[in-house]
């Protein structure tokens, strides 16, 4: 097989194992590439794609980017700041906007969740989900599973945790049916508030002592804790939060193995890693984020490999 | 004749027709390029385009980024939030700075009418206004003129209507122009206080019955509701202004032929036109932003070759 | 020599003069290019650059983008308004994020002084400091003695007066320490509360009269007045300001001798400079502007051709 099943990348939960292992295969080939300092391949030289960020973003936009002009593609970015949304206009009339000049694909991040879904219904072009609120960041998910891949050889049997926020987590969310997908095990470790309700029917298992979480595992990803949402509603403080779900040194060294140590980004340092943890060997965020690009290469390329075929 | 009169696209009022046409045959050749999926033409490798945004825009801005990176340009993007304009300096000294970085076209949109005139008093490169205030939006009316001729042949002969807020509206401004000197018949239709006093002498009529010129036209213009301009002293409401200039279905299937429905976007669905109406077939909204890629794409390479030959 | 003695450009202070006169030959080699109307040179096809402003700036980044994609560079911007530093990331975090996507060298602005030089003991990219603070300006003062030698043949033996708030000033101190290093003599004039205390101790004397200063001088450099500086701790009043230190043309008419005056820009015109002496012949303002972009192309040229060595 050498296609995707999809036309779009909405989220993770529409992708069959096959597809994200021909992601993977792909995304090996474009990081060799780059690792031979051959910046750019002409693969997407006809195609133009459209960055719609509806919603601030650094770390996704300028992955997104590169990846694009790596491989050749003409990119327009569009940002909600500077927009016609504020102007009164549908989602969909601004989209098909964009679309009508002759815009390949679609790049977006939205604050609502499904809005990629939505959209998918209404337009023609090819849409990557960059993130949809709460709800996805699929391509979050396929950096992270390839990153653990590329640190111990496979996906299928490892057993990760999620820790942190799983509720307003579309990184969660993601990497759950990703690692699914995959065969890994997976439990998820937070403040029961911060636990979503559904989280069984996910194939989930919820730990909520992190030392018996990380006595468990061979991965912890540590998610971001997003301030905005610390509130007295879910939890008291962000020191208390720390005390019982941050990683630290001590942490690790109880462990009778070496567990691999993930985090999306941007990092509170103290807050759900300290700086030890964060700046040692058993860390991989830095290569969580140069994989991001080798991954993105991959989406877009086999999205791209398939609006060819339809038009032919 | 294949060079334009000009050396600069201030204003439609400053071409002749046979400049309209002379871009309206070059565009026809770019269009075909882009729809042969060839996005990109060498055409201006060694030109580079400064878009100089002192107001928000984005479609017009994209539309001209796209137009310059499909002719091979070198884009630099200028916007008015993050410039020295806040610090003081004077307009004529940004746009020279910028062109002492050896730029050799400005594209600009400047919210004061007569910005790029005076500009171009003053500076040695190509001009574009990519809208003045409520002066004049050149390539707008451009790609209204060429979207009419394409769905009907032709635009002279033509009755063509203008709807809406025609005192402040620099695309009603330039499309009696262009619509004049391509030998259409235009009236203008809109609340009394929105039509300016000098309509007169622009050899245009007054229409203010929407059905009746619907009955008279080929072609209606629905110019989009600025709603921060919909005050007290001009309108009651826009739900009033909707029963009196908005578009809908039956006032559409009343006539006894299929007009042609164009709108410069965003549209206000349920405003200016119903989505009923947005979405017909009667509607031309989306081949309009099509087409202005295509006759921007015209009118940059066009200025271009003058640039070229003066330095010869 | 043919290589720079540095890996990175964080302040003139670290240049040798030998460094200095190759920046300045290898923008001479990119003057005469740009100048055969040959827009884009492939040297950087392989080079990804980073372009990160803290700090909103439009002139320095336009220059800089410009040089870069003159180069064939591939360009990422990045500025603070919508970042991640907003989220609590610290700055060596957002950089080593960037540059595990393989970014290859840094342009950064900054308001914090030294904050170059603190990150370049935490990464490993090249970076060029385009500003930090009121510490240094290199690349502004590069540009400016590469100014004078193009006017006056060589810097070496010339006489330069720096006027205005030297305190606060990022490019007077830069071009305090180029000039040094080049053999120039150079006095500071302004206020006294805007010289600072350690003046003594960079080869530089203080002359509080303007008059006096022009007739010692060869070149007179009029900073620009930062308004939100301009308190009443420092100077009374913008007027009383160009009473004392503003340049016209009768101060100039006054001396047996035509000097050459500069302005890093943006000009407050009337106040450091009048429009009459701003747009005389003896203004080499827009050669300052215009030389900006070789000077910065040799600069990222010189330090990419030491990444490659090193990666050899």
């Amino acid at each position: 097989m050498s296609e995707l099943s999809v036309k779009h990348l909405l989220g993770i939960k529409y992708l069959s194992e096959a597809d994200i292992h021909l992601i993977f295969e792909t995304a090996d080939h474009f990081k060799e590439v780059i690792n031979r300092s051959i910046k750019k391949v002409p693969t997407l030289r006809d195609i133009t794609i459209a960055n719609l960020f509806f919603e601030n973003s650094t770390r996704t936009r300028l992955s997104f980017e590169l990846a694009e002009k790596r491989l050749s593609a003409d990119v327009i970015n569009f940002s909600a700041a500077s927009s016609s949304v504020k102007k009164g206009e549908t989602l969909v009339d601004t989209v098909n906007n964009i679309l009508s000049m002759k815009v390949d694909m679609v790049v977006m991040r939205h604050p609502n969740p499904g809005a990629g879904i939505y959209l998918s219904r209404h337009i023609d072009a090819s849409i990557v989900n960059a993130g949809d609120g709460a709800h996805e960041h699929p391509t979050q998910a396929l950096l992270d599973s390839y990153s653990i891949r590329e640190r111990l050889g496979d996906v299928a049997g490892k057993k990760v945790v999620i820790v942190g926020d799983i509720l307003h987590s579309r990184v969660a969310l993601s990497n759950i049916y990703a690692l699914n997908k995959l065969g890994a095990e997976v439990k998820v470790c937070g403040p029961k508030t911060l636990i979503p309700k559904y989280i069984d029917h996910l194939g989930v298992q919820v730990e909520n002592d992190l030392n018996k979480a990380l006595a468990w595992c061979d991965v912890a990803n540590m998610l971001r804790v997003q301030n905005e949402r610390m509130d007295i509603s879910y939890f008291p403080t962000t020191r208390e939060y720390t005390q019982q779900f941050g990683l630290n040194k001590q942490r690790l060294e109880r462990l009778d193995k070496e567990i691999v140590v993930m985090h999306p980004g941007p990092i509170n340092r103290g807050v759900e890693v300290t700086s030890e943890v964060a700046d040692s060997d058993q860390a991989i965020i830095l290569d969580q984020v140069e994989n991001g690009v080798a991954v993105r290469m991959a989406v877009l390329y086999l999205l791209a490999s398939k609006i060819d075929r339809n038009e032919d």
